[in-house]
């Protein structure tokens, strides 16, 4: 039984959304992985994890207008330690994901041809997040390398 | 150790609430599995897998409802590449789920007695749809056959 | 290979933010855990299990507030078996997380500083809830220790 553990680590510019899909394949390729399961998780309550397809300009535009609509950062909020988008950006990270399971069949991760794996930054200014992510399961033959994005 | 991967693949008939828990449970005694854990990934972003309990015709009304409250199709979204559900059905994944795992312990899943597994089809149109699902654990005694749902 | 499974069981005084962190903690180390995966499941639709930071009564108040602005109980539903709590109960459910997948490293659970696992309970009357928690991975040396919560 093979189990790797690395992490994700990506610095944000603010709002958006960020693609991490190569980081994630890469991590799978230098495991060794052959056949298992990979558990990603986002380290943080104010951004998240999820998985997303045909992302483009538009489609990242009319996701953020919507959390915009969904919980306006305008709205009075009793819980604002740390600006008028805190509460908003927790509200947003409960909604989406902290953490997605997919299964890795002969070293390729299963998921759609039009899927990838990508944080959500809420807050408004740029942070530094992480990502853990592993691989438990068979491993190819030959050395596995350490990993770090 | 034990690992089994395959495909439960369904045709959707537009919006609604699609039940695959027999197929899940056919997954795991196909599979010959005894104690793991279970992942399960919905391959496309337009539609999601669930948990869902006591559902019935008035809760998937109530659901959908809720749904074109939450994200109209009425709305002008410049992401609408393949019509004007589109957006709304992304939004829609990203809030509820691609991807549920659980455990299997001694050839069962664990999970709530009311509770089962859905997909979720938010596009207009019925569609093609796969759910990758897999099985990382220790097997039961005798042969394990391959499974296709 | 290791796998462990167990539950954690609270009785909930209606809705509310209800932290099972030190249930996850104990689990772990009771397992006798080393490197894995980690699965927690909810086993309930009303209900829902997800990872937040920084929970305060602040924090609890908003987060609920929000869920009431967003499906409120005073609107109808087709689907009110159980009360007008019940359909607003699912679909807070459906928008929140059933299961939490995370890496374990070392016996440590690999998650953020600020984070931890919380129950959400939509209902208005208190609950019985469990979930179910497992491992699977390698175990420290010794004997592991049944668990239950």
């Amino acid at each position: 039984m093979l189990f790797r553990h690395g992490y994700i680590e990506i610095s944000t510019s603010g709002k958006g959304i960020y693609d991490v899909t190569s980081f994630v394949h890469e991590f799978v390729s230098n495991a060794g992985a052959d056949s298992g399961h990979l558990i990603c998780l986002c380290e943080h309550t104010t951004a998240s994890l999820t998985m997303l397809g045909g992302v483009d300009r538009e489609l990242e535009h009319d996701l953020f207008a919507f959390f915009e609509r969904l919980a306006p950062e305008s709205d009075d909020y009793f819980h604002n330690n740390t600006g008028g988008d805190d509460m908003p950006s927790h509200i947003k990270a409960v909604l989406t994901l902290p953490s997605v399971a997919a299964a890795v069949l002969g070293g390729d991760l299963c998921m759609g041809p039009n899927q990838g794996f990508f944080l959500l930054e809420h807050r408004a200014e740029g942070q530094k997040r992480k990502i853990s992510i592993s691989f438990l399961g068979t491993g190819m033959t030959g050395e596995a390398v350490p990993f770090r994005a």
